[in-house]
């Protein structure tokens, strides 16, 4: 076998680099009522009067993670927050600047906590299941992550990261039937929920609300990671 | 809002055009009794002795995923095959050559199916549980990719893709005990699969064997799809 050095190699591909890399940020909110996105006003002309997501071409100093953290950070104020890679996209024509790739980020946050901590005239939480049009590709890679949401809500607590530390069982149903689109039935949701022996009882109750209050959850990770186990499609 | 154009947008971002981007396949198979990856001696000087994962930089007249296709096919003859992007491994330092990003894709094959398309001296398939080191950072790919199966095979019902179209209910235990790298219960692990409705009998036995021929059984797509429906977590 032919072996080459890097140089060789190197000498092979330059050609190929000329690509720019940008990360973009979906990054999803719950306002107890309807999931929202944060989308900033496309700053290119092309695009005027257009929404994109918050995003930026990664440097050629950082990792690429670090860049989408950089993005949320810049954009926001927000670290530590939950953030996943979802897809790369790389259609040929999808930025008319040039040949640049995107990798799409999910993030999950509470939205009353990005609204105190950054106070941004070009931002704004648009509901998702209203968006028409976005610059870009970005509806697409919206959709996407929309998609990835909506599968991993019902196969992992992740949705919990979109709601307050302490919560209702109609917050949480709130919160399903919003990024859902369904209409659930109270009592079978509030059964099901608790015989899933994941949530924890605070033993409080909510305070300054006209009607009954009710009572208040906390999510228990630990019970999750058991509880995991038993959803196991083959029971190990 | 201060907006700009295209052109004043490229000029600011020009010195970002300089990364390459590469796909790297990571092709699963599995002959009965282990779980493989195909991989290729690397070509490298630098990597001389090292495997590495399938793969090449994308061109800058192809999409994102036709380069994956594409290298699947230049390196195995495969087309039509199960393929998913898994994630884009972008460190600073993980090419010799460059800045160039990774997108990984993970495809699932059936193994003598890829060894009679293609003969190949360079391309191995390789057990997957012992591999220890591979070029560049072809090993944490690989882990990732791994580990994303893991959780794909017992979320849903994407093993199949590595089994014969008919199989025995022992094959199916063999994947999933070769994967997961558990050993099951055989009664448990039958009794369990016969009751996720997912499996159509055939009503067919095997040949040619030498102990008492086992029934054989195709997977029900439409049955899964009702199926899966009853595994969420909150029962719609």
């Amino acid at each position: 076998m032919h072996t080459k050095n890097i140089h060789a190699h190197l000498d092979e591909i330059k050609d190929c680099f000329q690509t720019a890399v940008s990360v973009d940020c979906v990054i999803f909110g719950f306002d107890n009522t309807a999931l929202k996105v944060l989308l900033i006003e496309s700053d290119l002309k092309e695009y005027k009067g257009s929404w994109s997501l918050l995003g930026n071409i990664m440097r050629p100093d950082e990792d690429l993670d670090e860049a989408a953290y950089r993005v949320l950070r810049e954009r926001t104020g927000l670290e530590d927050v939950y953030m996943e890679q979802i897809q790369t996209f790389g259609a040929l024509k999808r930025h008319p600047a040039g040949r640049v790739i995107t990798v799409a980020y999910y993030s999950l946050v509470n939205i009353e906590h990005v609204a105190l901590k950054k106070h941004n005239n070009e931002l704004h939480w648009h509901t998702v299941k209203d968006i028409q049009h976005m610059a870009f590709d970005h509806k697409q890679i919206l959709d996407t992550c929309y998609e990835r949401l909506k599968r991993q809500l019902i196969e992992q607590p992740i949705g919990f990261n979109l709601l307050p530390g302490k919560f209702t069982i109609r917050d949480l149903q709130n919160l399903y039937e919003a990024i859902l689109d369904v209409k659930l039935d109270r009592r079978n949701f509030r059964k099901k929920f608790l015989s899933l022996n994941v949530l924890e009882d605070l033993n409080e109750a909510q305070e300054a609300v006209s009607h009954r209050p009710a009572k208040l959850y906390k999510f228990n990770f630990e019970k999750h990671e058991l509880q995991k186990k038993r959803f196991l499609g083959i029971g190990f």
